[in-house]
C-alpha cells in the first residue's frame, strides 16, 4: 500500500491524551489486533501516546507503545498515519488538530466541542489536505449516528432528527421521576457517583446537548455548523411538581434535542419537553442515549445505547480507524465529505423565530389561593390570544402558595414568553412562572 | 472517473424487476437526483429497467428510462455499471446476479432469500472479479443494520444479535394481544389488509426471519452462511391462551430471531420467545423491526424501524448504490468484504445442541380436570430433572379439559422435549402440550 509516498503495511496511529476514553482505545486495539487486521486488510497499530502524566500506571500492558509529554511528537511526527485527538475542549486541542491535519495526517477525534464550534474552518483544511477528520465518537458514544445519517439516509432528504444526546440530563430526569426528589439532590448524587461533573453546567445546562445536536443538524440538512443559533435550555429549572404533573398527564419530561426543517425554516433546539409516556423516546431512560431520524423515504429510523464512557466511546473511535484503514488500503480518501455535500455546497438556513415556533405548553404557576386570581391570570393569556385545554390545581392554602397547573392550545412560543413575563407581575403569583413544551406526536 | 476501462462521469443503473420495491427505488432515484448527486459527488442514473409487464402504468414519470421485457438487456449490457436485483426468490434471480457479477458489473439486491442460501458463491464470485455485491436492503429494510454490524461494530467482537426481523409475524402477534383474537382470525384479517401474503409460510413459520437472520450472523460472527442449521419455529402454535398468559406473568410473545456465541458454541434460533414487558424488545410493535446487537466494547446498540414496504426498502438499496457511487469516484472497489472478513477468513462455528441449550420455559397442557393429574405430570418432569418455578391451573370443567399452565427453572430444551413426549401420552392430556421459552435478560 502506497501512504504519504512511502509503502506501509500497517495503519499508525498518535494519540493525543490518555484519559478515561484514551484508555479504552489502547485497550481495544492492544486486546483486538488480529480481529482489526482481518477485517481492515491491514493491521491497526498504536504507536505513540502524548500525555501529561505519562509515568501514571493505567493497568494496561502496552507493549511496544511509546508514551511521551511532548505532543509535538505526535503531531509533528512523520511516523504517523493518524492522529487521535482525546484530550477534549479548545486549547489546546484545536491548535493540535490544525497542525496534524498541516502536516498532511488524518485525524479522528471524539470532541465534540470542537467540532461544533470550530468544525467548518477543520473540515475545510482536511478537504483542502485531502485527509480524512472523523468524530463519530463525538455524538451518541457507541451509536453510530453519524454514519448512518451521513450514509444509510444518503438517499433521503431528511427533515427531523431528535434525541436524547446528554446521559447525565437523562439520568437525572430519570431518577427525580423514580423516586420523586428535587433536581438538586438527584444532582449531587450524580456529582458523587461520577455520573455528573464538578461543574456540570455544560450538561445541565443543554451546551453539551446543542454541541451534539449542531452536528447532526448540519449532516442531516447539509448546512454549516450552527451552534450559536441552537435555542438552548437546560433541566435546572424542571421541579419535581413538573415532573409529577407531566406522569398525571400521560408524559415523561425528557431534555430533547431537536433539528427540524420545515416550509424552508429551520428549527434548533435543546430543552426540556413533555412527550407522551407511550412514545420510544420516552422508554429511552438512565444514562442511554437515543436518535430518531425521519427521512422521506426510510421515514423514522432510531438508534440506541451508550453515549458516553471509556469503552462505548472507545468503540466509536475505533470505527473511524477501520473505516480508514479499509480506505486506505484501496488507496482512496475523501469518499465522504464531513457533512454529507462538499463544504462549497454547503448552505445557511434561516431559523424559525419564536413568534413561528408553534406547539402546545405546559404552564405552571405557583399562585395565592384567593378569589379572583384565575381571572386575572386567563385575562392576560387571553389578550395573547392563548387559549386552554386544561387547567389543573391541587391543594388549598392560606399560608402558602398553590402550584396552577395549565395546559394550551397550539400556540406560539412568542406568545408564551409575553403572556409570563406580565403574569410574573401580577401580585398573587409567587415564583416566576415555567413552560415546558409539549410534543405529543413524535415516535 | 475511470471505470470499466472506459471514463463515466454518472452511475449507470440497470433494474431487474419492477414491483412494489422497484418501484420505490425508480421514484428515490428520479425525485432526488439533484440531491443524490451533491452527496455522491456523481450522478446516479437509471438507465434501464427490465420487467415482464413494461407496459403497466406504475404512475411515475419515467423521463429517460427505458423499459424492456429482456433481462439481457440488463445483465449483458455493456453501458450500465450497477445491477439492481429486486425479482426476489431464486429463479431466474440467482442466475441473473451470477451473470450480472460475472460480465463485472456491480450488483445490489433486497433478496434475502438469495443472499442467505446462496451468498457464499455469489460472495466469493464477486470478490474474485473485483465488484461488489451489496444487500443492505436485505436485512430490516430502512434500518442499516449491514452496516452498523459491518463498519460501527467492527472494533468489536460481538456475541450477541437478536431482534424482530419479520413484521408480518410481529403484526399478527400484536393484534392477537391487543385484541385478544386468536391466531387464524389476525391472520385472515392481515391477509386481507395486505399486511401478509396468501400463502403466510415463509413468515409465519420463520423462514423469511431465518433467511435474514443467517445474513447477520454470518457478519457478526465471520461465519459462512448458515441458513440450514437454524433452528426455525414459527408462530402459528402461539394460541390466544398463551398470550393471556404472557401477559399475566409480566411477559410479551415475540418472534425472535437470535444468534449467540458463547463457550465457541453458536446458537442459531427463530422461535416465539417470552421476554419482560418493560425490555426494549417488547416495546418493538406491529410491523416494526429492531435489532440488538452487542459487542465487548459498545455494549448493546439498537436500530428500529420499518422493515418493509415500498419507500423504506428503496430507501436502503440506494444507500447502496450512494456506497457504491463514492467508492467509484474515488476509485476504489472491494473496501469492505461481503460478510466483515474475507471468504477465505470465514469460519464454521459449531452449533449447541439441544441438550446444550440451556433456559427457563413455560409450558402449557390442556388437561382433564380429575385428581392425579398433576402427580402424574410433575412425576414425569421430576424424572427429566426438570424443576418448577410456578404453576398456574385456572378454572374448573367436568367434561372440558382445562389448561395447566407451568414455569420451570433452568433446565435444557432437550429434556423439555423428552418430557413432553411422555407427557403427551398421558390420558389426561388431550392436547399436544406446548412450551415457549423464557428470555428474562434481553435488553
Amino acid at each position: 500500500m502506497v501512504l504519504g509516498g512511502s509503502t506501509v503495511e500497517a495503519l499508525r496511529i498518535g494519540m493525543l491524551g490518555f484519559g478515561t476514553v484514551g484508555r479504552g482505545v489502547a485497550d481495544l486495539l492492544l486486546n483486538h489486533q488480529e480481529l482489526l487486521s482481518q477485517r481492515a486488510g491491514m493491521p491497526l497499530r498504536l504507536v505513540r501516546i502524548a500525555t501529561r502524566t505519562p509515568e501514571r500506571d493505567r493497568g494496561l500492558s502496552l507493549g511496544g507503545v511509546e508514551l511521551t509529554g511532548d505532543v509535538n511528537r505526535v503531531v509533528n511526527a512523520s511516523d504517523l498515519d493518524v492522529v487521535v485527538e482525546l484530550i477534549g475542549g479548545f486549547i489546546p486541542a484545536r491548535d493540535l488538530v490544525h497542525r496534524a491535519l498541516e502536516s498532511g495526517k488524518h485525524v479522528i477525534t471524539a470532541n465534540k466541542a470542537l467540532i461544533a464550534e470550530y468544525g467548518s474552518e477543520l473540515f475545510a483544511l482536511a478537504q483542502s489536505k485531502g485527509v480524512q477528520l472523523g468524530f463519530e465518537a463525538s455524538v451518541a458514544g457507541a451509536v453510530p449516528v453519524v454514519k448512518a445519517l451521513r450514509e444509510s439516509l444518503a438517499g433521503n432528504r431528511v427533515d427531523l432528527v431528535y434525541g436524547i444526546l446528554n446521559g447525565t440530563c437523562n439520568y437525572i430526569l430519570t431518577e427525580m421521576r423514580e423516586k420523586g426528589l428535587p433536581f438538586a439532590q438527584v444532582l449531587s448524587d450524580a456529582q458523587d457517583k461520577g455520573f455528573a461533573e464538578a461543574d456540570p453546567s455544560f450538561d445541565v445546562d443543554g451546551i453539551d446537548a446543542a454541541h451534539k445536536l449542531a452536528i447532526l443538524a448540519a449532516i442531516a440538512f447539509g448546512t454549516h455548523l450552527d451552534f450559536a443559533r441552537i435555542v438552548k435550555e437546560g433541566i435546572r429549572h424542571v421541579s419535581d411538581t413538573d415532573i409529577a404533573w407531566a406522569k398525571e398527564m400521560g408524559y415523561r419530561i425528557k431534555l430533547l434535542a431537536m433539528a427540524r426543517l420545515k416550509e424552508g425554516l429551520l428549527e434548533l433546539a435543546v430543552r426540556p419537553v413533555m412527550v407522551p409516556e407511550s412514545s420510544m423516546v420516552a422508554a429511552v431512560e438512565g444514562v442511554s442515549n437515543a436518535v430518531f431520524m425521519h427521512g422521506d423515504y426510510a421515514g423514522t429510523t432510531m438508534y440506541h445505547g451508550r453515549g458516553a464512557g471509556e469503552r462505548p466511546t472507545a468503540s466509536a473511535v475505533v470505527a473511524d480507524l477501520m473505516d480508514l484503514a479499509r480506505d486506505l488500503r484501496v488507496g482512496s480518501t475523501g469518499r465522504i465529505p464531513a457533512l454529507s455535500v462538499p463544504v462549497h455546497h454547503l448552505r445557511t438556513l434561516p431559523i424559525r423565530t419564536a413568534s413561528q415556533r408553534q406547539g402546545t405548553f405546559y404552564l405552571r404557576l405557583a399562585v395565592t389561593d384567593r378569589p379572583g386570581v384565575l381571572a386575572e391570570i386567563t385575562a392576560i393569556l387571553a389578550r395573547h390570544a392563548i387559549s386552554l385545554d386544561a387547567i389543573h390545581q391541587k391543594g388549598r392554602s392560606r399560608v402558602e402558595a398553590v402550584p396552577l397547573v395549565m395546559v394550551t392550545h397550539e400556540t406560539t412560543e412568542e406568545r408564551i414568553a409575553m403572556a409570563l413575563v406580565e403574569i410574573e407581575q401580577l401580585d398573587s403569583v409567587r415564583e416566576p412562572p415555567r413552560s415546558i413544551r409539549i410534543e405529543s406526536g413524535l415516535a
